[in-house]
């Protein structure tokens, strides 16, 4: 064993680290024998130098193997799940499981909170009142063997190394780095056994890659680290300038991906949230291609199929299904367009940080989340309004928190005289 | 206050940190309000993405604020000091301090452990029995008062951010970097309230700078933020790619530097320290130049006058300044050579490796030293030797430490045919 500077310093100096090198490193991390400050050395070193794919790939597996893997044996159909980078009104998670499952595939998805400005899909599950997002891993794989899916939190024993390494970027300024993305995405999601895994990689001013070409390159590295691991992955590259549908916030959104079960939601979320679902069917072998899996999807949404699971999975998880039951927040205000044109963007950063500081979102990791609070009806780029037409509807619990988020919110959208051209989310399909 | 993880996020990207970034930082990691990893990821940062001298600047007065500066307000001659950036063999501070004090000059000298495969003038200095390196600040002026000189440890009241710090980039490979190398010897050495600092900036085989010209730019900078803080500060460029003088260990150390107080000290270790002293003199104007200076020099040798200051110093820190009393190790072994020539160069890489694997230095900061043990009558470049000559004397305490030292020694020694050219240790003067 070589003391752990030695394998920093090999980093720092711009040199590729082996496998063993890593391995030393992130399970003496998940051990608490490697130290915090160490780990953020290297990390720095990380960011700065970069990491080649085959040191990525050996991060993941390092990252892997200091936890569990989740034992999927019980389960009989395909194990499939996905993951997404994170955005503005991203609520994919919660119709596309129970709507897949409804096709044919087993999802075990492991999800996280809130990050910054991106919503998190245990905060917006946990605005359904009785909805468990702490199950253990045997109560998670008989909700799956009833309904097909189950949506729940990081447990203890599933890539440890992850947990703590993900605290530790966030307050060493070392979260933007593709290496370190890749090895918390997908130790945890290979911890998870999956056959079949798709990645909703964003890009735009409400996600975390700016640029297309990065968000490329993640997606690109992420598929391939997971196809070499056995998992069959592909990525869809899919733009985050804008918000995703009309709602952002917790039980708002819940409500939205109801609506969307139905066959109801709103465009671009569900051309987002079927690509997604087709490409899973396609890559699980259940459908034979995206045409096949789109008419199942079709029919699993129209025979109500998907919302049926959805309905079962949140009893089964303890909550109670009805939007009708989610939490209201104590005022609704529309935001008035001051002038009428075309909407030629909605800046997702700027309802981002709105959203937040109604309290949907957390300032500090501690702090508890707002179920209630968010916008609706938002409006969407090409949309053609009037002077006074509401541009959004705040849902707000107080005048402070208001006052705080109008000025975010106000500033979110661009009005034009010419109407833009229409644009599809979904830019690009990488594989490894 | 911004998050420290802002101020991260800056160096990382390549900005330049303004001086409330810079004192935020330190003084908060100096409080414990910015944990070890915070400050882990800034130092790699730093490393990787170097300061302005402007940085470097706010940065030794920020780690200089964290603490108390010394009171020497009752020394009425002029403070100086030295300060090297270590070697093999390296013992100028114990003849320099009392040679300078017989010259006019008060030296609080504070000094540190051996770091690496480097000796410690403080290590060096316990050998002397009794002799206690821990006196507090109002002690070491008493000390200077009487004879002029004294040598400390580092107190807990200056500078503890370097303290911290200092621990903190041995352990996460963040040392050879300019700025904070700057920042850890220049906070240390402004706290000691001094009118004149001489820097020995040394490079080559067994200096923490390999190249020259990282050494030069490394002096440059400490001298310039030293000049720009109202002290008078020089430094001279000196060769380390051989060991300085016949010893290196520790006792043996302190028993050359007596013979150097003698007046016949080795060749090299000569011209440094008087080369070092006269630095000191000219720059605190206790002598108009260089010449009248190491007339001054020669004349406090001659007279005795250094010797007494040092047997001085000696007993007023609770040692016995005779050379006799000073541990003996329990062998003592020529190491003779295996063939005819003339020395073309001594590896101090080698040396110190082998010193350290006899047990003159730590492998681990806990680890206790060995004051006895080391070697002596090292052969010099230049000399003219016969087959079995002895190349040097090895001290050792036992057999096993003999035997892991021996190939590191052996390996030490290069022998031609042709006498190398004489050339001098001092190889620049480089001021702000």
């Amino acid at each position: 064993m070589q003391p752990p500077q030695w394998i920093i310093e090999k980093k720092r100096d711009g040199q590729a680290l082996g496998e063993e090198d890593i391995r030393q490193f992130i399970l003496g991390y998940a051990a608490e024998e490697i130290p915090d400050y160490q780990m953020a050395a290297l990390a720095m070193a990380i960011y700065l130098n970069g990491m080649s794919f085959e040191e990525t790939r050996h991060l993941v597996q390092a990252m892997m193997d200091s936890g569990d893997v989740l034992d999927t044996s019980t389960l009989k159909r395909p194990v499939a799940d996905k993951h997404s980078t994170g955005g503005i009104g991203d609520k994919v998670s919660l119709p596309l499981a129970p709507w897949v499952a409804a096709c044919g595939l087993d999802v075990p998805m492991i999800s996280g909170r809130g990050l910054g400005i991106t919503g998190g899909t245990l905060d917006k599950l946990e605005a359904i009142p009785g909805y468990r997002t702490n199950l253990s891993e045997a109560e998670m794989i008989r909700v799956i063997q009833d309904c097909g899916c189950c949506i729940i939190g990081q447990t203890k024993s599933l890539a440890p190394a992850d947990k703590k390494l993900y605290a530790l970027r966030d307050v060493t300024a070392t979260v933007p780095s593709i290496p370190l993305i890749t090895g918390s995405i997908m130790c945890k999601k290979l911890a998870e056994s999956l056959d079949v895994l798709v990645l909703d990689v964003k890009f735009g001013k409400g996600a975390f890659m700016k640029e297309e070409a990065q968000a490329r390159e993640l997606a690109s590295t992420m598929a391939k680290v997971g196809n070499l691991m056995g998992v069959s992955v592909s990525a869809l590259l899919t733009d985050m300038n804008e918000p995703l549908g009309h709602a952002a916030g917790n039980a708002v959104e819940v409500a939205e991906s109801v609506e969307c079960l139905h066959g109801r939601g709103p465009a671009d979320l569900m051309e987002v949230t079927q690509a997604l679902g087709a490409e899973m069917l396609v890559l699980a072998k259940v459908q034979p291609d995206l045409n096949a899996a789109n008419a199942a999807l079709d029919q699993a949404l129209a025979s109500g199929a998907a919302l049926e699971r959805y309905n079962r999975m949140v009893e089964l998880q303890g909550g109670n299904p009805d939007p009708a039951a989610l939490p209201k927040a104590r005022m609704q205000a529309p935001l008035a367009a001051t002038k009428a044109g075309f909407v030629t963007g909605v800046d997702a950063n700027a309802i981002g940080r709105g959203v937040l500081l109604l309290g949907a979102g957390r300032q500090q990791s501690a702090d508890p989340v707002n179920h209630a609070v968010g916008i609706t009806e938002l409006v969407k780029t090409g949309d053609s309004i009037q002077e006074g037409d509401p541009l959004l509807t705040v849902h707000a619990d107080d005048a402070d928190t208001l006052a705080a988020a109008l000025p975010y919110l106000e500033q979110a959208f661009a009005i034009g005289e010419i109407a833009p051209a229409a644009r599809s989310r979904v830019v690009e399909r990488i594989t490894g």
